[in-house]
């Protein structure tokens, strides 16, 4: 009830503080006889690591991932697994200045009237480190969709103004790490590069957009009437610190449309039925059919600043606050890996609930079509 | 685990199929005492049924709502609340058409895959006539949201390519209901009401953006990390029939600004803490900070037209499909009540998921800055 | 949260009140495809209805069910189903006497304190008739199972003092419904009708033991630590009205015993692993080992009687209560159908969860014993 | 869906297993404002510790408990809190004998059946190792209970046929921790631990009975229909390793006696209503009436003993199984802390699930009766 579990089949649940002791994850449903590849679930949580490049954080941390139980010789046994990091560059002085009062745009004030008893160093519960859990356990879940031919890949298209007017398939997605910032149209990833380093160098911040594309996902995932695929992957996306906005296939520029031209013409590719565009984004009537699920999300500026700020302390009384702290200029090069594991997560979740609905007629009906 | 169900705390389950013989919603978790305004109930409900204007679809539906349980002597009693809506327009016949074919951008297909036993008479389960159930059910939530002061208004902000350049205060949203198009900035509404109006004439459909927003929202609504009340309101929102797209505050715009910008600063009214602009959205770190909660929702053309188009059958033989049946030319006027209902069922539900944290001390924080 | 659903994975939502237009209840989760056999369905509520023999409650109600949603064309569809049943004989005057006072060991008045507003008439939503809507999902839960080859059956091992010494398979459970009592030792049911009739010519009430026997399951439903079979078995039967405990396999006697005399040895049937003994009552670990569950539920006698009673009203004034109403001299007769049901939704509902577990492997791990 | 949490508004998720690395427990719904009382978790673990006596598994853990997240400057914050307990006497070389056969009546086969890949080393998962965590998490909740005037307290009332026929006031349960046995009739507690001993030198088991009683709870906790307080308390204990039955109020006891000698006649006390007797055991329709709670839990004996016994492997051929390892003798001494931990988390959940009931009218029916 409290909203730290996320997934209602593969059931993830984080705990953890910027500056606390550490910070993991509990997995409960994922299935027996996954071979665990620590060293993939080590690389994902490296992209998301601090101070992996100079245009992010440089906060020091390994974000070294164990993984404590639910394992056996190297497979999972169906029973939770427990993956932990321990919080090693924890400078908890750093945020002293912040005790009595509210930083602007941050969680700060409404921890404080929610809950009374706030730890404030870092954001505490709020701050972003708490998705480093996000994506040890959406590596999990990589793994697993592997087996299954599903892939998934998420790449900044936007930072601030400058954004590319490519998109996939045109992009070439393997193109994506080679920069820092994560875009993998090359020429424009060089102009976002410059453009965050003259914003972290004024000491402010700039926002961005990730985008975000699946591929290889059978017909079938999703549960309407609430639980529609791509409103579990709105959730799943709103829930990262700093997005604002979540558009699917066609999405806000759908609204300019005709029905006309819109519609998804339904074609048979050998046994399969396909369409011919696809401005639903893979998903209709809140289920996949199985043509690629791309998305976008929108993150805002990060709050913290260098620059002295207006505000108020605990007791409402005018104050000031200047950043200290280490922070990103802009979040959506370390928000790749994060939102790629959160879709994870969502697809995961949706392929084992299929797994309850009758399945058996699913190849006879595609058969019939052979 | 179907997903018929929404909220933790105030949980609706909706029924029905567009031409079974009814659809309802049972409501767990009302408390009790509360006041059943019948003729408020129905009356959103009339907001959302067919045939109340030209340019929505002409079905015939009164949509009279029934109570069968959980109110007694005009109150609720704490047990749960059943409210039924009998079909009573039923046309199937106009869909045996397309009994063994899928309309593109409907759901068709991917119900015949997931479930293989489909009704698909006007859509069954996957129509927006499940969303009276919502509405229903919204108008209890809202009526409980008014007692503490929470009002929710949505309106039609964009038809098409037309839309207004001005958003709430400017808008007065008593203005709302003046026309048929819901947009309540009027001389823009008319040049809606005549794009619809075209649009239908020539048998297509169009698409457009549904903006609300939420005043009196008291500070501590909301649920870190995953059940952050933005994550929750996109849920609600994207499972709304033809939604693709969701953003608050900011939204996407956000993107291009610079945290100098963008950070709200903290002011003090009265021993109230508030904030200078309201870029936030009314939501810091997933929890409301007590300004107005602003969000946009992209609609996108509904996917029934008239003229033919190509598809294939259940077999993925080649075939095409003629619009019968009646529908809407552009959702979002019917959209508006929808919107709504669906952000009073979050808000309630954090209402009285937020009751379970430590209130006393709220007061004393508040007097303390008095 | 309120705790009128049951089930993660067939998840049931009841609703209504004793005295109210009518109860029932929304399924959500039942897989698609499955034969509703509208005979059975209602057969099931005859074995529970009131009026059935005259050793039960005489008020007249058909108690006929109608389905609402989530079928089509005889199948559900993967949609909610909902099953309405009207009250028809709603003597709500015989309550008016108790408005404003307590029963005693009724729940008058605990839900008078947590809800303030009561609906008092035949206990509201407390009165046993909200089982009915159980029953019909039951039904519907067992025809699940038939499918799959489980079959449960209960019957009345006690009333009073009055038991058999007999159990499954020496009893033979055909003879349960020969007698108004479901006791299938024919001899000592007909010791438990007179007893029951001689205890309501008293005015007074008796309680009883319900016995039940689950055949067919097979190995691997029930998820640890929390979800044991049994576990879900235990609270499905205490959430029965009168309901008072609940022991399975060796149960209270298992306490007196060795594990040298308690430990199921295992042993080879063809490709099958049995035990020799059965004191674990076929599940281990909280899982289904493949051999029959058994089960026992004591139930308390019912609370209403005829001689006047002394109680208090609603501002704690001594007062006095008599039985008026129509009620149960012995609650077992009915009760077998109930806990039938309870036993039938705990087992979908874990058949259902099950197969998100690899199962794949299951085959081949039972060939190679083949 | 796995079923390793518990609770729906205090959530409890267990992980680890006998000879993984470490065992522990997240906690989701932890009010904030909590003082942590280290001292006494560490000693409600310790009352759980193998080693404790003579009686029990000498297996050597001092069972530290470490708080990783949710705490700041000694109190809870609001979010979650991480418990972690190291396994380090995890003598593993212990179980190489049982890797491929099952021991009779533990939980080898079943698991075997449903994972594939199973940690046998200890029982893994399913061993009683898994309770420390709840323990933990039960001492949290107990701290908050406390507050609210609400204790809980278990002790031994039956070891094999040993039993005491005093109960609760008439015995004084500040001597259930004056003996290893934890029996407060300390006459009937010297034959317990004699009877123990003797067992134990036989390399036998024995089963016995946890009695426990709840004094202080308020009127109005549980939630019905199937969330009645006693429904979830029947859950929680059986989900405990080796419970085979559950009882409370007049339980078994209460199927011989009549309405007119069960009932329970309100009587008014002060401004209090209370009843004379309490065979509803301070529940009535599910909810809690104000007076004590009481419940009795049975326990089978445990399933390794000494002597060789005959079983099959994993590929169904006759092998024996042989005890080493490390066991009880009897669960139940143990068995108390575990039984009131259970008890504290369904009282806590339910605790905080009634906050979102109206609460305000109850004061004023309270003051009307005063």
């Amino acid at each position: 009830m409290r909203g730290n579990s996320f997934g209602k089949a593969f059931t993830i649940t984080t705990f953890g503080e910027s500056h606390g002791k550490a910070i993991g994850v509990t997995i409960d449903g994922c299935p027996a006889g996954l071979t665990l590849d620590l060293n993939f679930i080590q690389s994902e949580l490296d992209r998301r690591r601090p101070g992996q490049s100079k245009i992010v954080t440089q906060r020091k941390e390994s974000d070294t991932v164990q993984i404590l139980s639910g394992d056996f010789e190297g497979k999972t046994t169906g029973t939770p697994l427990m993956l932990l990091i321990w919080n090693a560059d924890a400078r908890s002085k750093d945020y002293s200045h912040i005790a009595d009062r509210f930083r602007p745009s941050h969680a700060d004030f409404t921890y404080h009237e929610k809950y009374g008893n706030r730890d404030y160093r870092g954001g505490g519960r709020s701050s972003a480190r708490e998705t480093a859990a996000r994506v040890a356990a959406g590596a999990i879940a990589k793994l697993f969709l592997r087996e299954k031919g599903i892939e998934i890949n998420a790449y900044v298209s936007q930072v601030g103004a400058i954004k590319t007017e490519k998109s996939y398939p045109e992009l070439d997605l393997a193109d994506t790490e080679k920069t820092a910032v994560r875009c993998p149209d090359l020429p424009v990833a060089e102009q976002m590069i410059d453009h965050i380093k003259a914003v972290k160098k004024a000491g402010d911040t700039i926002g961005g957009v990730v985008a975000a594309v699946v591929t290889g996902c059978p017909v079938g995932l999703g549960e309407p009437a609430f639980d529609k695929l791509h409103a579990d992957l709105a959730k799943a996306m709103l829930s990262i610190n700093a997005c604002k906005g979540f558009e699917y296939g066609s999405g806000f520029d759908g609204v300019t449309m005709r029905g006309s031209e819109h519609n998804d013409i339904f074609v048979k590719e050998g046994n399969e039925i396909k369409t011919k565009t696809n401005f639903s984004g893979g998903i209709q009537g809140g289920i996949s059919n199985g043509m690629d699920i791309y998305f976008r999300c929108a993150f805002k500026p990060v709050a913290t600043i260098i620059p002295a700020q207006d505000s108020v302390d605990v007791k409402g009384e005018k104050t000031e606050v200047v950043g200290k702290g280490r922070h990103d200029p802009c979040v959506v090069p370390r928000a790749v890996p994060i939102v790629e594991a959160m879709a994870a997560l969502v697809l995961i979740d949706h392929y084992l609930r299929d797994l309850m609905v009758r399945r058996e007629d699913r190849g006879e009906r595609r058969e019939e079509r052979g």
